[in-house]
């Protein structure tokens, strides 16, 4: 088959993972007998630098012209909060987020076989194994509500974010968790803060409906406070945990450094109709850009994810994530996660070893 | 000196817990030489029970007339969210701050020297040390905002929450959080997420001014999801961490999870001039209420902040703790912090000894 691939390469190491994944894209057509054509999408901070924004008009058309996007990272300290918006990387990750309808977010944070030992937890907590994917609602709540700001008599100026959610946006991302636990382990954890938000006491009515329409779903709620405190505590009790987009963005992250292999963690944010986005969790990393020091594990991944969820080729994506392991299981390690004593490759070698394996 | 303290014994194992800290009250007056005195405020699942409210009318100003508060726990599945919003614990714990004025909530997450072993984290990161003092705003942003709850035409009923912050409010914790670095390490670190929120960039802009007023203490912004990644991967980096209601919610859960002993750790909510409300920060466990089996340590640990942050009675504040250091160096331990091996002692026995150390 043919797919048309959006490289948003981006800022940083961004241009480095980018180029090995396309690589293990090449690998994998060969061998499965797919074309991957590549079309250069900018954004970002590297978007800001050539035309004065990063998020260049028709960025979202030349995306959805594509069957699915892949991004390596952007931003960076150039441009910073001091930039007005339209020039800072992050409100280009938002536009594009939006525009491309991406309300989920999934983040596998699993401990990889050969990397037990990153593991920041106690090793008895880590033997009994993370497995867990983080479904995160990313198109609707606090981050895209309105703002205010005005001067007030006697508190100093005052501003607003609005959090809102409707049982439509709640229940496509429920349906989303529930249908993806039943390829899992069955069973969902809902995070919400119902004892407190007004939003949240409608997630949860709405996910309560879809687990009686998903009897064969294991299902629970948790309060925020307390998920963030299981996920250190025992992290291997989830499976599919399903959230709204601000909960969603900090105990993604907390359970990502869980597993202690931020270099290894890919994403994907997908929705309805239009292409998936995909990209490793980790960030630009300028200190070491282009220096082949990058590891690229992170966005190779990403493209197995892509394979899964935007092109339904789980043999391929099995595959490419079958030789990372392998790869891993060599003992070959980039700088980021090479133990005491291991002499660590480049982002180049590591992207050629995982394609040999393929 | 005289001092009135309300006690709320609340529900659960509450009125177990804080019928040691009285005896650790009373030990402390014998041998400092103070007269502590009591008033019995009824809120909470035992409030509902006996006059239908979680909140009885006069509960603020019975705790007014005191000097300050000491809390066990309110809540239990017995007064769940299908309780009419006045019969429910949470909204007397959310009136009670709001009333009192308890717009800092200081949550100490430290690792006790003989508890070490407790830390989920590896060896080598709980080693480093862990004590940090997490000071959340308490009394604004999307706790207290307006609620709203509609039907749509398209995308069924939708409801909202509102994030406000003025700058007052975030100057207030934020002077705090440098008052209280300078008492420590001298740094604070300020966690928001600017590259998002309207609040958040004012509260960022309010804590830059601050941080001018004391060059004196180092000053580091942190990004949300950061912080509760960083909170598990090198807890020992962060001295005060400053943050408004909602993050400060999820990260002190977080951090004292990261200690590995919730059943040790206490709580300060104090403002301006009101008595301050001073609470174990484990919840009222009916599991195993009344069976002399609670870990009384947080809420006597809580009379010790009582002592330094409402009395200013700093040898008495320390007195306790070293008590309470003493009788855990010498092994003694409840069930909820008993190493396999151990015996584990009760409630009152524990409360005993701590006062025998005193
Ligand atoms: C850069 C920022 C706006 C973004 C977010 O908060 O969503 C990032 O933290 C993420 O999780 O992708
Ligand atoms: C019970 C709940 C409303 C409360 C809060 O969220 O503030 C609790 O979690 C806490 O942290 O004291």
């Amino acid at each position: 088959m043919d797919f048309k691939i959006a490289l948003i390469r981006g800022d940083g190491i961004g241009p480095e993972v980018v180029g090995e994944a396309v690589k293990v894209l090449d690998a994998v057509g060969e061998r499965f007998g797919h074309t991957f054509t590549y079309t250069d999408v900018l954004l970002g901070g590297c978007a800001t630098d050539a035309v004065g924004k990063s998020y260049p008009d028709g960025t979202a058309e030349k995306c959805k012209a594509c069957d699915a996007v892949l991004l390596g990272a952007v931003g960076g300290p150039k441009w910073g909060s001091d930039r007005p918006a339209e020039e800072r990387p992050e409100t280009a990750l938002l536009a594009i987020r939006r525009d491309l309808g991406l309300y989920a977010n999934l983040r596998p944070a699993a401990l990889r076989p050969a990397m037990a030992d990153a593991c920041p937890l106690k090793k008895e907590t880590a033997e009994q194994g993370i497995d867990l994917l983080m479904v995160r609602e990313l198109t609707g709540g606090i981050y895209f509500g309105q703002r205010e700001k005005y001067q007030t008599e006697d508190r100093g100026m005052e501003c607003a974010d609005r959090m809102a959610y409707s049982e439509m946006e709640i229940e496509r991302i429920g349906r989303r968790a529930f249908e993806l636990a039943r390829l899992r382990r069955k069973k969902v954890s809902s995070v919400d803060k119902a004892n407190v938000l007004e939003t949240s006491r409608l997630w949860r009515s709405v996910m309560h409906r879809l687990a009686e329409e998903y009897p064969d779903v294991a299902y629970e709620d948790v309060l925020v406070d307390n998920c963030a405190m299981q996920l250190v505590r025992a992290p291997g009790q989830f499976d599919v945990v399903v959230t709204e987009n601000m909960f969603g963005d900090i105990l993604s992250d907390e359970a990502s450094m869980v597993t202690g292999s931020i270099g290894l963690l890919p994403s994907a944010s997908i929705g309805d109709s239009a292409p998936g986005l995909y990209e490793p969790i980790h960030g630009s990393a300028p200190d070491i850009a282009g220096q082949d020091k990058a590891n690229p594990i992170a966005t190779i991944l990403s493209v197995a994810m892509m394979m899964r969820y935007s092109f339904h080729l789980e043999a391929e994506a099995s595959a490419i994530e079958a030789a990372v392991d392998g790869v891993l299981a060599d003992g070959w390690r980039t700088a980021d996660i090479a133990e005491a004593g291991v002499t660590p490759i480049g982002t180049k070698q590591m992207g050629d070893l995982i394609c040999q394996k393929l």
